[in-house]
């Protein structure tokens, strides 16, 4: 048998009302009972959405969609796009919500959501990264898009990194490269995505027997001038690589400026892969630039699918699995 | 005392249920029929959405936000984020809906927001142009945003082009330039930007002094590759142009890499500027580039605002005034 609320504030010794507390995330609860109750819930495999769900008495038909900050990344709206497909498909509608990264928002956000009776709630970032979502996310099924939660506490989809880095390299290899520069991002800003593609360069690199020479490697800050000033310094190396592989679109735009500038064609004396996909950029360029997709449709897809199957299920299975790494696809254009 | 739909039943000699048709957009009503009732309700001053509105038993705090296709445009989210905003602030939600375009979509969307008893909806387009939306969209308040209905039935917000262009143009005479190509938008496909830029271009040289030569001005297509190729056209002229004024900022990319493959500077031998401040963009090419933005945010938030005092309104006002013109602001970087 399932166990309750009140097990839980048995077992931890505590009021039901202070596991209310915990569920709800409230700020008033000390930080040693919290963790009491959370390990309370571990040991008995409570589900707290279990409960929440037999509350609502009707079926809502919604599915709250929490992103942290569509505006600045506003290339990953097509996860938005791949969730509403998704869930009008089943009938669904999204409630979309905005959260601008703000804490409070984001406690506002799913208070208002789970007022609203969502169904379960997929929580996107607009970019790879870790998250910590506000406590009462737990409240109703979730699953996590784009991001995941470092304790595994959620069902999460990412983009596979390591792959893309490593059919990126890749790709320049087979096209007779042997020294490729790669323009990497932001390592901490960036961490997932910037750690991740740089050892699957690493990987394509000693597959094919090419030394690794980290001189060749350089990590971008978020300042919007790396693409250009990172590629105009490993272009002025004295043994200059004949091929740039750049962490982002944005950043092979700014590449473009500096290889022109230096009477350089593009692919004939550098070839140039992006990634990303940002057609906006990719397709204007010229050459246009053939670069690594990153699936933000298919993780959004994916996200309300998983969703929906955790709502339909009984009992959700107690363990998560690591989060689902999605292929990166390479997209052919001009500029290999 | 308001016409009901009853009145405009007998005003226009059809059955009750035939305006209910009509109102309810069904392709099974005659066209000289629907106009008959279309008629009636002008005659009769009718309100549809009033009767609508009265039907509803109680107040959803939600609105609907239909918009034709976020995926392809995806730099116009920033009138969702500006509608979010606006709609959190009086404690209402967004409930987001995607057309892509299609018609019978579109009409189960508007069926859909309907059933979820959306107090109001505003209908965005991803790029300024005319629509019709569907006559459903006629039984609760509705604004549009980023385009217009021809007949002018609804409330709308759109960026003033005219304007844009003359400032775009307005600031590359003020550098001391004589001669300015415009690679403008496809005139077809983006007819309300195309023409109003032109015209504000033309205004901007005429306040100068300049003579209007027509062999500086290139209409693109929508191919990717016209910034490029149009702006190489312009440089290959024997008295070639010393600022060029792109329709976007995509097609200005694309017009660096022609200028910098001759061998030329921005801004020293030839300044640029775009258009949507499209930043991730403009920000990352060198020099970064100054353009003139479209005003999202501020559309996306107007046209909740304005949607707000309609459903608060006891009276729409019978009469709709022209599409609300934002003003289109100039964003200094370093390519002028």
């Amino acid at each position: 048998m399932a166990a309750t609320i009140r097990d839980v504030a048995k077992h931890a010794g505590v009021s039901f009302k202070t596991v209310s507390r915990v569920l709800n995330g409230e700020a008033t609860v000390r930080p040693a009972t919290r963790q009491r109750v959370l390990d309370a819930m571990g040991t008995l495999d409570y589900t707290p959405h279990h409960t929440a769900r037999q509350m609502r008495t009707r079926r809502s038909n919604t599915i709250g969609f929490i992103s942290d900050e569509i505006a600045t990344s506003p290339f990953a709206v097509d996860i938005v796009k791949g969730a509403q497909l998704e869930a009008w498909q089943h009938g669904m509608l999204l409630l979309v919500v905005n959260t601008e990264r703000d804490g409070q928002h984001e406690a506002d956000a799913i208070a208002t959501l789970l007022e609203r009776r969502v169904e379960g709630i997929v929580y996107a970032a607009m970019f790879h990264r870790s998250v910590e979502p506000n406590d009462r996310l737990r409240q109703v099924p979730a699953v996590l898009i784009d991001c995941f939660e470092p304790n595994g506490r959620y069902h999460a989809v990412v983009p596979d990194e390591e792959q893309g880095g490593h059919l990126a390299t890749r790709t320049l290899i087979d096209h007779g490269h042997r020294r490729i520069g790669f323009v990497n991002l932001d390592p901490v800003a960036s961490a997932a995505a910037s750690a991740g593609r740089l050892s699957g360069y690493r990987r394509a690199l000693a597959e094919a027997g090419l030394p690794f020479d980290p001189e060749l490697v350089r990590h971008a800050t978020t300042a919007p001038d790396q693409g250009y000033t990172l590629t105009a310094a490993l272009l002025d190396l004295e043994d200059r690589p004949t091929a740039l592989f750049c962490g982002n679109d944005r950043m092979a735009a700014g590449a473009y400026c500096a290889i022109y500038e230096r009477g350089l064609r593009i692919p004939t004396d550098v070839a140039v892969i992006g990634y990303d996909d940002q057609e906006e950029i990719a397709a204007y360029l010229m050459p246009a630039l053939t670069t690594i997709a990153l699936p933000h449709q298919a993780m959004g897809r994916w996200g309300v699918q998983r969703l929906l199957e955790l709502v339909a299920a009984d009992d959700e299975p107690p363990t998560v699995a690591a989060p689902l790494r999605l292929t990166c696809p390479l997209v052919r254009r001009d500029s290999v």
